[in-house]
């Protein structure tokens, strides 16, 4: 696996480093850029690292300019990673919709044409992004978390349950819950993965919760004013189903707030809190 | 004056709205854009209210979106106020350049041409836009805090000590402290006020305070790693003044920070905390 990274740009920030980069992906056979907060720390100290996955139409930029996790990440000494949501570049195919093609990877592998070649986010988010962040960053990769937003929820939940025991949290802005059930779902995991609906069930966190993958706990905010809730992210599906599982998630609907980052930032710090304190030691 | 307002959006974000509005100007006789902050409050309150004044380039957005300083004005009880930095519009006169012109007002009121017409932004800062204000939102126009950051910071400096007592605070990150003795304030002030320095000594925190304006006290804080503090910003000429005059200001150099919002964002909540202290009561 290559691991040259480039730097794009550094800011201080908080007493830490806001940085970006960009390095050739193994998985997507594109260029792809991602940023890190490394907060201020003794030297030699490994810190724990939370990984946020964006939503529909975001890069790496979107979390990083206006999600307010800097304050709380300083406060824990918390690594917080935002890679981009798709493959980028002239050779990638695309979609004039905005919920497919770049900008809308939904964190799989794809298998169909011509979709496979690039569209691989699973494996980027799953393998080369935390070797590329070990290898580079003060990283202690035995104390992961992961959270997003959106299709970023979806990612986050549908990964962390695929993978028990290798994150110690996982949290959720507006996540979409069950992909086999909505629109947006449907439309990209026909078109990634093709129309055997069997094979969706590894993207759909629901359906993985039903199929028997277990999460220790969990931290959901949604807004009731969001616009997708009812179409497409369907919170109540995620509800039924820990309750069926036995699964502790603690998922609060917030009266008044969008799906927008003036909500994610509102309940950011509560959300590093709680993955700062099952990261801990 | 008109006094209608369109909102042009509202989000609910940290207990309370940020909204963006837009109105006929009639200091710059053009269509104004800004965006209120108005947290959580009993039926009935009326706020404090803090301005924020922006640098080149920027528009109320800047601020707006990577300021973060909503989640300290929403623990204060603080209004936070964020105009735009020049009039805008087809009609409006331009320049290539991006510090002069449209994004540039830098806060002055034009006598030369053909920027007079438009480039009122003194006038509106100073005049219209405290009205609006009081008419629209539930401020309360005693307890004033004004800040802003580089030509905003400038901007705040000299309305604040050209107004004695409106304000209760003033503070400001990498301020432009002395447009007379700068390349950046010779140009803007020649261009929109004319070669005639001695009319640009109201538009000049030092100047002001050589001729006698006051501050009960002020907070700046100043990035070493800012690549405009030699050439444009020199602080050290604040530092000076306020010695020679005897103002207790508190100009901190932080080091290694740059001018960006990953730097403002840093000290934001210090600066809300500090007006909020002094807008009490």
């Amino acid at each position: 696996m290559n691991m040259t990274l480039e730097t794009v740009s550094t800011n201080k920030t908080h007493g830490g480093v806001q940085g970006v980069y960009k390095h050739r992906s193994v998985a997507t056979g594109t260029e792809m850029t991602f940023s890190v907060f490394v907060p201020d720390h003794a030297e030699g100290a490994y810190l724990p690292v939370l990984t946020y996955l964006s939503g529909l139409t975001c890069t790496h930029a979107n979390v990083t300019e206006k999600g307010e996790y800097r304050a709380a990440c300083a406060k824990h000494g918390i690594i917080f990673v935002a890679p981009d949501t798709s493959p980028r570049g002239d050779e990638v195919p695309d979609d004039d919709a905005y919920d497919f093609g770049k900008g809308a990877g939904f964190y799989v592998n794809a298998t169909e044409e011509p979709w496979a070649q690039h569209f691989q986010m699973r494996r980027y988010v799953e393998e080369e992004l935390p070797a590329l962040i070990q290898q580079n960053f003060p990283a202690d990769m035995a104390r992961q978390g992961i959270m997003g937003h959106s299709m970023g929820g979806h990612g986050a939940l549908t990964i962390s349950l695929r993978n028990p025991g290798r994150y110690r949290s996982t949290s959720a802005f507006a996540p979409i819950v069950a992909p086999l059930e909505c629109p947006w779902g449907e439309k990209a995991l026909t078109g990634y993965i093709g129309a055997d609906k069997a094979a969706w069930r590894e993207y759909d966190a629901c359906a993985l919760i039903e199929d028997g993958a277990r999460l220790p706990d969990l931290l959901v905010d949604q807004g009731t004013a969001d616009g997708f809730l009812e179409e497409q992210l369907k919170t109540h599906l995620l509800q039924k189903a820990v309750d069926a599982a036995g699964i502790p998630a603690r998922i609060r609907m917030q009266e008044g707030y969008d799906h927008s980052y003036y909500f994610i930032s509102t309940f950011m710090a509560e959300h590093v809190d709680w993955h700062a304190e099952r990261m801990k030691g």
